[in-house]
């Protein structure tokens, strides 16, 4: 082969391949192409500086699903029958004795109450390494419910593709979620190779102790941060410490978050993922208990912020 | 030229020269190397994926300098001149009265209530974005007491190099300070050329709020979390999420980051600024009210880590 062939043939391996392949062509992926391009073009209007290239995902039913119950929740009624054997009081003690028994309404009738006892029993009082080991263990082997896959197998391939694509074209892809923080990194790096310095979540105190010499931190049942809502924006602010200039969500808990990405200066992308596919998932939005959209859906609307419809604009929801 | 003569010379121009060129030859500097090859051989004992390569950094003392006074209080006390005019009444009224006389004795004979009373007036009540501002208007002139020099040319130059020797081999490298994160990150990517969001400090509450239709988030007097002593590990799990393999202080408000540091499995890097040079910089350790080193020397003393002597060990202290 010449050196010119291998100039041509170079040229011609390097034209882009569709880099979104599961989004449907339609406006939501015109729109994420279009942006992406804008910020990346050199000497053009838009031209944004890669390391102000941030861009911010929520992760419970934007990145995975969200439906019948959280992840972490389901993590948490796992992690009650598997201490069940050193509680025994727990047969006769609400909100536990009805999660053994797999009551789960009759284990959230105590409302916010029963949840933050369950959260508690099951997310403090050990150290974060043996918490880490806890959320290790059981990511590895808990089934979905529905579908009888892997958690990390019910996240959404378009969503994983939109990660690659971004961090390809420069940006540092972080998750800010309302979730736990240290539930979700022990995962979120092999999942959606976003590391744990890149995970932004809800915090509880921590306490030093020296056991046997050695530095732990105990996990306490004080919750220090709430990562959600008005939560987020401050979220951001002290943990990633600059603006955004994409952000993703999929309820009202993330309105807030793009409402402050949106307030920065240049060109800014806001996307709403919109739960429209009952039967390749889940139909839901403004009446759902778990991820209510409907707010966030109205502001949309008016903003003209990317609405995505897992219906529409999804050729196919999870990885293969 | 052959081919073979280009490769014969490229090998040799990618001879690595010294990256450390400010550091004398000594046990420090040695042990830095070895510690940083260890962890990037492939396939040897200590190898260190470079996901894992975590490298933290006090700043006050570590940094940059520390004396006369933190950089961080110098601002708060200029701040309050510049904030006089709108506040008549400090003319008469303790702390303030001090600070605008130019008596710092004076103004801190009040103690901790003093300091509280100037960061509240100087570091809160404004949005995120006015303190920025203010941040970034005083670093860009304000000048070293002693020096004339500006705080941003107060940085050691053997840690600059050590920084971007990490760097060079694929560590991230994070500063883990007691100072306020807003105040740092105002700086830290020019002048270390690390990024808000590896910075790790001291956080105060702030609350969202829609001015205009365009949302805030306004500096509350709360402080939310001391990133000092027992902090630090808390700020490291919080913030960064995984346990670093090198860490550098200078005080015992380091201590718990390099005890927590040190007790990961695998090789490990623990270092202390020490000091020593009255002539190029300040002699100061046990007895010091600003960057005390007490029990962390004598520690480091027997544990082995890494003690650095500004007079031995570094070549140059200042940029040139």
């Amino acid at each position: 082969m010449t050196v010119g062939a291998w100039i041509v043939l170079s040229a011609a391996c390097a034209q882009p391949r569709d880099a979104l392949p599961s989004w449907n062509d339609g406006p939501p992926k015109k729109a994420i192409v279009e942006f992406v391009s804008r910020v990346v073009t050199t000497g053009g209007p838009d031209y944004v500086e890669p390391a102000e290239r941030i861009a911010v995902f929520d992760n419970d039913g934007t990145l995975w699903s969200e439906q019948p119950i959280y992840g972490q929740f389901a993590f948490a009624l796992d992690r009650v029958k598997a201490l069940a054997p050193q509680h025994p009081e727990w047969t006769s003690k609400e909100p536990f004795a009805s999660v053994l028994k797999g009551d789960l309404k009759g284990a959230l009738a105590g409302g916010e109450r029963a949840l933050v006892e369950i959260l508690a029993a099951t997310h403090t009082g050990m150290t974060t390494e043996e918490f880490d080991r806890n959320v290790r263990e059981w990511i590895a082997a808990a089934k979905h419910p529905k579908t009888g896959r892997l958690y990390t197998e019910m996240v959404y391939q378009p969503m994983l593709e939109l990660l690659s694509y971004l961090r390809a074209n420069g940006f540092k892809t972080f998750i800010v979620s309302g979730g736990g923080v240290d539930f979700m990194r022990v995962w979120t790096e092999k999942t959606y190779a976003i590391p744990p310095e890149q995970v932004v979540g809800s915090v509880g105190k921590t306490k030093w102790e020296m056991r046997d010499g050695r530095p732990v931190l105990i996990r306490l049942a004080d919750v220090d941060f709430v990562d959600d809502k008005e939560g987020k924006p401050a979220g951001i602010h002290r943990f990633i410490g600059r603006r955004p200039i994409l952000a993703f969500g999929n309820s009202d808990g993330d309105q807030q978050m793009l409402e402050w990405t949106a307030a920065g200066a240049g060109a800014r992308f806001l996307g709403l993922v919109h739960h429209t596919d009952g039967e390749r998932e889940v139909a839901y939005d403004r009446a759902s208990s778990i991820g209510r959209l409907d707010a966030a859906l109205d502001e949309a609307k008016v903003r003209g912020w990317t609405i995505v419809s897992m219906k529409d604009d999804w050729r196919t929801v999870f990885p293969k």
